[in-house]
């Protein structure tokens, strides 16, 4: 029996847009979802309490890379699994590890079955292929599983991203042959394929017709023009199984968001609003905010007039740019709360919209709002870096 | 009307120790009281939410001289005060900016009606005498103000120590002067005197015979030995007036609060528990714990068996480590949730065994544990540095 089960609650008639329930070893998942990125096994500075109870998250991501190496896989198993270690109840997905070596650049080595690489931390050499990930994400216990993939890099010719492509296909099968279906791991392969429609096309039919719980479609927001990114979801959709979770990874702003349900995704994640955060750098509905300004020195309003997170609902502007410039700790925790609150609403919201059948309107008057600005916020969001 | 009023609830017959209440304009403290320090308008890394109920903090001290230079006296008054400012509802305590312009060492010119001395942000020049450190308190709305003194430095001849004591006094006088009985705000008068009796016993007269809500006594773990500060309080026990708070200004470490309390002492406040919380360095019954060693990194126990605070009932000791070792904001948030809760409980042993009537029995006992150490902890105090 597999670990993962997933329902359709409802769809957009005219689109791809549709409103699910996952249900995993930890809990139930109600997407479109948005899961905070927990690197180090802590979604930084905030606790498990504060996930649930101020930022209201479902589920949250660990990082492989980062983890098998500090603390190490067989540690976080001896105590008990990510879950215990980090004192989180509720569903986990971890990446494959992938992402990160293929970040390392030059300080990689691919070979037939994984890559050598260099550990950030003391410089030792580690080997991370299909096996070693899959061995390592058991170990942590999480409730969903990534294949092993190569992130194909930006820019690739066609002849890059295909052989690319095939060696993330032949991986996909041995993670799948490693871990085969079970009732306490779901495992999600991962569409590849560079910016070539075709290639994407052939790499989701290859997943497709594996027995993945899931379809994730990575490569994405890798440095590419927004609009490529669209015209790649834009092919995929109409193509994308049915009866399976969809997952773009490492996907993005607020609108991106919005822009990535519409093409029928359920789940994305996203280092953005944790590290705008600790930059100063605040979601709201009509853009976002760089508190350090001058301006907000003597600002007694809340962030975000009707925000119902527990940084809005105490503190006023003028506070958060004074623990900004003083550098205060406080400064990383209460922007995180805002921004995390802000993504979990927005897909709030977006069920809603769903659930009850305006999705196009809502979406339209979003993005209209959202890119619109107005006189309190910034609006260039080509500023912000993923 | 006094904005002050203070109870003696019970007395250890046999000594100096007392159980007693504080009324303030933002709420009753129970005494003997540790105060956790927010230098910068937040006790760093935490929430008042935090404070209130994981720690569990009755008070909370600002720094006049921080909050002087960023962000700004007259900007807070106008965001409605510190306490709104900060979201804090219960009482605070300000310091008077004596102790850190005295700090700078070099940087500061002393002359008869305050201190030039430069912004160490940006290197502006500015002056702060018992006029000005009052106008800017009054500007915060701090339940408790206190003088505005000279920190005699250690060591000092009895002739500086004289001459130092001497303008302290001037000051003080000036400091109600300016800041008279009122009902928004009580003042303490602090002692000085160096580490000469006779100076101290001076000064407790002098502030004794000023209509003072409170007695403080600074000037002391300024780097003198313990048995000398111990010897200090020791020789102003017995002239203490019976019917107002005494605060000890900077102490200090678990141990160093239960003898403080045994002289008759009933405020503290001290960075110790926020500061080393943020280095890893932890506080147990039995001493201290540097969460980064090695003994620690598969250790699944919680740092303290039987403690309540929020760190030890959720995360292993294990995990404490790993986030040290990974420098995430967790672990300063974690670590001080931690500290200053052990600090705060220990306070409400004291007033339980006061109140019990077994206070000396507690006190040896406690003295005995924390001093003696186990396997478990290391206890040399002598490395913590205030």
């Amino acid at each position: 029996m597999s670990a993962l089960s997933f329902e359709i609650l409802g769809r957009d008639p005219g689109g791809y847009a549709r409103l699910g329930r996952m249900r995993l070893p930890h809990g139930t998942v109600d997407t479109p979802v948005f899961m905070p990125v927990g690197t180090q096994a802590t979604v930084k500075s905030l606790t498990p309490e504060d996930l649930v109870g101020d930022v209201g998250a479902q589920i949250i991501l660990g990082n492989t890379y980062h983890l098998m190496l500090r603390p190490g896989a067989d540690v976080i198993e001896k105590l008990g699994g990510l879950h215990r270690f980090m004192a989180w109840e509720r569903p986990i997905l971890t990446d494959s590890g992938g992402f990160q070596v293929w970040s390392l650049g030059k300080l990689r080595k691919i070979e037939p079955h994984g890559v050598w690489f260099q550990s950030h931390i003391d410089g030792a050499k580690v080997f991370l292929g299909p096996k070693e990930s899959m061995d390592i994400q058991r170990k942590l216990g999480s409730d969903i599983v990534m294949a092993f993939d190569e992130c194909t890099p930006y820019p690739a010719t066609e002849e890059q991203a295909l052989a690319s492509m095939r060696m993330s296909m032949r991986w996909a099968a041995e993670c799948r042959e490693h871990l085969p279906v079970n009732d306490r791991q779901a495992l999600f392969g991962i569409v590849q394929g560079g910016m070539y429609p075709r290639l994407r096309l052939e790499s989701l039919a290859e997943i497709a017709a594996m027995d993945f719980e899931g379809i994730a479609i990575g490569g994405l927001s890798v440095g590419e023009p927004k609009p490529e990114m669209m015209a790649m979801l834009d092919a995929l959709a109409p193509h994308l199984p049915a009866d399976k979770p969809r997952y773009v990874m490492g996907v993005g702003t607020p609108d991106d968001l919005i822009e990535g349900i519409d093409r029928g995704i359920d789940m994305f994640d996203c280092v953005m609003p944790t590290r705008n955060a600790r930059n100063g750098t605040l979601f709201t509905d009509h853009g976002i905010v760089h508190i350090k300004q001058a301006r907000f020195a003597e600002d007694a309003r809340p962030l975000m007039a009707d925000c119902g997170c527990y940084t809005c609902r105490h503190f006023s502007r003028a506070y958060l740019r004074h623990l900004y410039m003083a550098k205060e700790i406080l400064s990383s925790r209460l922007n995180t709360l805002h921004n995390l609150h802000y993504y979990t609403a927005l897909m709030q919201r977006a069920r809603e919209a769903l659930a009850r059948g305006n999705w196009p309107e809502f979406r339209d008057q979003f993005l209209q709002t959202y890119r619109g600005g107005d006189p309190e916020a910034r609006t260039h969001n080509e500023e912000l870096s993923p």
